[in-house]
C-alpha cells in the first residue's frame, strides 16, 4: 500500500463519503468500493469518511474500523484518505486513529467532544491531548449545530502552533467566521482552510479557501471538482453556471419530505438510484416512505439530466 | 448476587453516582467501593450510574463496564442500581444494556442519540428499537440542554405504551413540562416521574413526583433522603429548612470558578475533601487550580458544619 | 380615585390581562370594564396589564394609554394595578410609567430590552436608569425565551438594593432558577418573587413564593384563587384536585392548532365563548378558522363544566 | 427636494448609517450632516438609516422622525436613502413609513416583529399587511439572531410577489442561506438582494449580490464602495488586497473590550476619533471607559495609516 507525502498539503474537492449500509444494518463492502471508484474517477482530491454526512456517530467502533480499512484498501493511495474520529470519549478518538494510521490513512479529523457543554479552554485542552497522542495529522472541524461549541478563531490560532494540527474544516455556514479565518491564517499558508456547505465552496475558493467538503460530490463527483477549478481560476461566468446546478440539487434533494435529517436520507437515497449503494441507514434513521422515495426519484432523474458531467 | 424484582417501583433519591477516577485517568476501583458504601449508608433508595454526572461520555466500554461490573458487586443487590447505556450509536446502547442485566442492574437509562439533529418521529422510533432489544427495563432521559432535543410529553405518553418503558427522568429544569408530565401520566402510577435538578425534589415530590436524582446526594446522601421524607410528609417546615441548606451546596459548590463545567468539577472536588474519591476527572475536564481549590475548600468546610446528617 | 399604599406588598393571583380588542384593531373599552369586573369578583389580588399576555409589544402608544386609563378607571382602587412598560427604548418605558402614575397604577414591571443582545452589566445600567427616572416601583420582568437575556440572580440582588425596585417577577419556567432566587432573597422578605407559568403556581407558593401570573386567570380566576390558597394553607390534597383543572386548560387551551401564539389565541377565543371579550388580536396574530375555533368551543364547554367556581 | 425613482433599482454599498447622538441623550443634527457628507464624498450608492447600527430600537418615535427628516434634507436626493421601520407594532411601522415617504425617502426597511415567537404564517400575514399599508417599496430584514425568526426562503419568495416588497437584506451571515435566496430569485432580477456582515460583501457580489449594507463605511466609506468595484469587476487580486483592510477593521474594532455590543461602542468611537460624530449612545448602551477608548484610538490610528482612500 502507497502512503501519501503529508507534507503536501491537501487542497480542492474532498466528498465527506457517505457510508454504504445493507439492511442488516452493517457496513456494505461492495458499496464503499463502487462508491469510491465513483469518486475517484469523478476527481475528487481526498474522500473524508466518518463525518456527520459519514453517520459516524451512529455506527459502532467494529463497523468504523471496518469502513475505515476497506476505504483505505480501496482507495490504495491513490487520494489522500481523511477519517474522521470525532469522540465523546478522548480514549476512542486516541485509538481509532491508531487504526486510521496503520490502515493507510492521511490525517484525521475530529470535531469537539459533543455531550458536555465545555469552554473555549477545555476545548484548547482536549485538542492539545489528542494532537499529542496520535500518529496522524489532525484538522479541526468546527460544527456549532451539532456540537453546541464554535472553535473560537483565537483558539483555532492557538491550537494551530502544534505540529500535528494542520488544518480545519469549518461547517458553520457562517461566512463572517470563515473570512475572518482566512484573515488570522493569512500568514499560514500550510494551514488548510475547508469549508463544509458546498453552497459556499465557490466563494471562498475564490476568497483564497482551499476546497470544500462537498455533501453532494458523492453524486456528481466531477461537477464539484469542476467548480472548485473554476473558482481557481476566477472563471465567474462558469462559476455562476454551475452553482445553478450545484443550488438544484441543494434544494432538491437535501430538503426532501422535512425531515431533521432530509439531508443525509436524500443523499443516500438519490445515491441508490444509480445502483453505487443502497438507501439503507443507521439509526436513528430510517429510509423514506415509497411515495417519498418515488418523488425523489422523479426529481434525481430530472436533476441528472441536466447535468452533464 | 441478589436480584431486585422489578415490578417494585423505584422511589427517593437515586443519585447520579458521580465516577470515581485516579491520576492515570483509570476508574478508581476502591473509590467506586466508599462512594457506594457512603450513598447506601446515607439511606438512598438506588444509585444512577453513567449520567452525566457520572462523565458517561467521557468513559470508554471497558471502562464503564469496570464500573458496571464494579458498583453492582458493591452494592449487592442492597438497592437497585441503574445504568446509564445512553450513546448515540443503538448497537452501543444495545450492548451495554446486556452487560449490566447480566451484572445484575435494575434497569437502564437512555437519554437522545446526542450529534445529529432528530425528529419527535425519529426519536420514538429510536427509543423503540432499543426497548425491543434490550433485556433490562428502560428510563427515559430527558436531558434538552446536552441532547439538543427535548422527549415531547406526547411522545413520552407513546413511548409508556411499550411494557419495557418504566419511567423518565427530567432534567429540563423545566417546571411546565414536568407539570405536563404528571398530568398525563396521572392514571400510570407505575411510570415513574423523576426529576433531575435537586433545587426541584422537594416541589416535584409534593405535587406528586416520585423523587429525584441529585447530584449533591454524593456528598450529603442523608440531606437529601429526609427532604425527600419530609416533601413525601408533607412536612412544609422541615422542607424550608432542608432546602435550604440544599440551595447553599448548589450555589457555592456548582458555580465554583465559573467554568461551564462547574458542577461537576466542585462536586467530585469537594468529595475528595472528605476522603472518598479523588478529585479527577476523564478528558475534557481536568482538576481546578491549586487556589481554587483551596477557597473551595473553605467553602465546603463551611458547609459540612451546617449539615449535621 | 383611591390610592393603593406602595408599603403593602403584593401577594396572590396577579392575573396578566389579555387586551380587549374590536374588529377594528382598537381596544375594546367595553371589553375592559367587563373583563376587570369579571377578575375582581374572582377574587383575584391585582391585575397585570400589558405584560406578555397583554400583547404589550403589539400596541401602539395611544392605545396603552387608553388601556392604563381605563383598567385604573375601571378598577378604581379595588385591587392593585401593575402596568407593563417593557420597551426597548428607555425613554418609552419612562413616559408611560408616568402616564401609570398619574392613572393610578401601584407599579410598573419591565422585562429587559429585547431587540439588542446585551450583557448583565448593561442590564444593571438600564435598569437602573430607569428606576431612577420613574415615579413607581419596579418589577424586574425575566422573559428570557422573548428577550434572550436572562436576568443573573446576582444581578437581581444587585438591582435590589435600588429602593425602587420592589420585586421579579420570573417566566422562565426553570424551577432551579426560581429556587435560586428564593434562596437569596430569603432575608429580603419585602422583595416579591412571583412566577409566571401557572402550572408551577402552587409549587411555588409551597416553597415560599408569593403568587403567581396566571394567564388562565383571565378565563377562572377563583380556580386560581383557591390553588394559591390551598397553597398558602398547604392542603396537598386540594392542591392536587386544582392543580389537574389548572393543567386540563393548560394541555387544551394553550396548544390548540399548534401555533406558537396558541396560547394567546387560545386564551382570548376561550374568554370570547364567556362573552367578555371578543376573540380579536393586534397583529402578528390573527383570529382561528371557523374550524378550529369551533373545536376549542367543544373543548372549552367540557372544561368549564368541570370548573364549578 | 428631488425625489428619486424607485424603479431604478438600488445597488452597492449602503452604510447602516450610525445615529449621531450628544451628550443629552439626543440626535446631534451637526453629527448627522457631517456623517452624511462623509458618506457621500466616499461615494457611497445609498444610506440606510434606523437599522440595527443605527440603534433604532433604543430611540423613541420623536427621535426617529427628527433623524429621518435630517437625513433626507441633509442627502437632498443626491442618493438614496432607505428608513429602517422595523417596529413590535404594526401601527408604528406604518406611522413611520408615512412620515419617511413625505419626508422624501426612497423606500423601507423592516425586520419581523422581535418580540413574541411567531411562525413563518403569521410573518407573511404581518409583511403583507405593512406591505398594504404604507406608500414606500419595503426591504425585508432578516436578522435572526435579534428577531429569534428566520425569514425562510419560501417565504421570502411568496412576499416578493407583493408589488411592494422590492427586496431582502440578510444579516443572517449564512452563506448557505443567501445561495438559496440567489438561487430561488435568479429570475427576479429587480429583486434586490443586499448582504449585512461587510466581511461577505465581496464573496456575495462575485456570486451575483447586489452589495452590501456595510457598517464600516461609515468610517472609511470609499474602501467599501473600492471592495465593491473590485468585486463587480472581478477583480480577485485587489478584492483580497482590500478585504485584507476590511478584515482588519472588523477584528480591531468591533471586537473591542469583549461586550456584547462592542461592534457599535466600537464603531461609533472610531468614528468619533475623526471628529464627525460624538462616542455617544443611546440607552442601554454607554461608552468605553476611559482606557478602553485610548486603546481603541491606538488600533485605529494605526489601521486609518493603512488605508489611504
Amino acid at each position: 500500500m502507497q502512503i501519501l507525502d503529508q507534507k503536501i498539503s491537501i487542497k480542492g474537492v474532498i466528498p465527506p463519503m457517505v457510508t454504504p449500509m445493507d439492511t442488516n444494518g452493517e457496513v456494505d463492502i461492495q458499496g464503499v468500493e463502487k462508491l469510491v471508484e465513483h469518486l475517484i474517477s469523478g476527481g475528487v482530491h481526498g474522500v473524508f469518511i466518518l463525518g456527520t454526512t459519514g453517520e459516524f456517530s451512529s455506527l459502532d467502533i467494529a463497523q468504523k474500523k471496518e469502513l475505515i480499512a476497506a476505504t483505505c484498501k480501496f482507495v490504495d493511495g491513490r487520494i489522500p484518505v481523511l477519517v474522521g474520529v470525532t469522540d465523546v470519549c478522548l480514549k476512542g478518538s486516541i485509538a481509532l486513529s491508531k487504526f486510521a494510521e496503520r490502515s493507510g490513512a492521511y490525517a484525521v479529523v475530529a470535531a469537539p467532544p459533543y455531550y458536555m457543554g465545555i469552554d473555549q479552554e477545555e476545548l484548547c485542552h482536549f485538542y492539545g491531548q489528542l494532537a499529542d497522542s496520535i500518529p496522524l495529522p489532525l484538522f479541526l472541524y468546527n460544527m456549532p449545530s451539532h456540537t453546541k461549541v464554535s472553535i473560537d478563531v483565537q483558539t483555532a490560532v492557538a491550537l494551530s502552533k502544534h505540529k500535528n494540527i494542520i488544518g480545519l474544516k469549518d461547517s458553520s455556514a457562517n461566512g463572517s467566521y470563515f473570512q475572518s479565518l482566512r484573515y488570522y491564517f493569512n500568514d499560514q499558508p500550510d494551514f488548510v482552510l475547508m469549508v463544509g456547505p458546498e453552497e459556499m465552496l465557490a466563494e471562498t475558493v475564490l476568497m483564497g479557501g482551499y476546497g470544500g467538503v462537498c455533501g453532494g460530490a458523492n453524486l456528481f463527483p466531477r461537477l464539484y471538482v469542476k467548480l472548485y477549478q473554476a473558482a481557481m481560476a476566477h472563471d465567474i461566468d462558469e462559476i455562476i453556471r454551475l452553482q445553478k446546478l450545484v443550488m438544484t440539487i441543494s434544494q432538491n434533494i437535501y430538503r426532501h419530505g422535512g425531515y431533521k435529517s432530509s439531508y443525509l436520507k436524500g443523499l443516500k437515497t438519490a445515491l441508490s438510484f444509480s445502483g453505487i449503494i443502497q438507501a439503507q441507514f443507521a439509526p436513528p434513521l430510517f429510509p423514506f416512505a415509497p411515495n417519498e422515495e418515488e418523488e425523489l426519484k422523479a426529481r434525481f432523474s430530472k436533476i441528472a439530466s441536466m447535468i452533464i458531467e
